[in-house]
């Protein structure tokens, strides 16, 4: 189970996970480029290559619409700096330009934001579909520092399927959802909080 | 302090309150109906005829861009059911329609959300501001049954300075926030929250 999961099943309704790029990258991507497991992982890993984006694993889902999870770039040559990002049935193509992400508590920039679709089918004949992918690799003076382990090349990833309902502005989000968040229980008392170590 | 600002303060980087129109009613406006405080306020509660939209108490502000709060509506006239909402420096105008707002849990409606907007000046030659306000109150089949503290009239408010970046799509929400989320602090380990009992 990922840290994610187990946090999320302790939170009471209306508290969730609801990133800033920079905290994916500053606080998420960084402890596992650093190879700082302690336990319990941040987030789980998973093969681009091996897992369709209808088969993301359920613990790496996130308030029912957005999956989290970090994986190894697969280069599509061991010289070249191309990445395969192809599964069985289809590929994810990059589209846009990358997004710079900038980390005010750093004051710089922290990291790259790639997005991609994914596409059903083969190259160039792909049929595109509404699955998105937020690729976020670590980049930039305000970084940490490079390590042997960096080398891997280690991406957080955000995955997501792309409805009208994506933008939140309070009051649309209840169309945002596309399941409850499981501990969205009145039974859920501020007392089990309360005793919560600081 | 509140309930959830003690509840944020505890939370790792990327989890925030961000809650769904029905968790505001059933979840946090019903427990304040019903009395039901048990130690820690879930929300603070607010004056609005005494608060002006900028001196909103830090206490009840989230992720440094909504305030979240209970009030006491003020009957402009005992017998009627107009609400006075009249600060020193202006009032809260009403905009819109109600929008319904329905719990899939309960499978039915729980309360209504009322959009207001906050003007300087006395009406109606008010000057429109950027300050909103969503109003829930409870209503409905699928709402709690009534009580005699219902009648009191208790509303969950929500308030946010509008701006262009009030849209949270994944990637943009960096353009929403204000100021940094308190505990987004890359010292934080996994190892503080699973000590947490469930």
């Amino acid at each position: 189970m990922s840290f994610l999961c187990m946090m999320e099943a302790k939170l009471p309704p209306g508290f969730r996970f609801h990133p800033r790029d920079e905290e994916l990258i500053c606080d998420y991507l960084a402890r596992r480029v650093a190879g700082d497991g302690d336990g319990v992982p941040m987030m789980v890993d998973v093969d681009l290559n091996k897992c369709e984006p209808w088969d993301l694993p359920e613990t790496a889902c996130v308030g029912g619409k957005e999956w989290y999870f970090y994986s190894l770039r697969d280069r599509k040559y061991a010289t070249g700096q191309r990445t395969n990002r192809a599964t069985v049935s289809g590929y994810w193509k990059a589209t846009g330009k990358d997004r710079q992400v900038v980390d005010p508590r750093r004051g710089g920039l922290v990291g790259m934001r790639k997005t991609l679709v994914f596409y059903q089918g083969r190259a160039p004949k792909g049929k595109k579909t509404d699955w998105v992918m937020h690729e976020f690799r670590m980049e930039g003076p305000a970084s940490l520092p490079l390590k042997s382990s960096y080398k891997e090349d280690w991406v957080l990833c955000r995955v997501f399927y792309k409805s009208r309902g994506l933008c939140s502005k309070p009051g649309v989000r209840t169309a945002t959802t596309t399941r409850d968040h499981p501990l969205c229980r009145p039974s859920w008392t501020p007392s089990s909080a309360s005793s919560t170590p600081r």
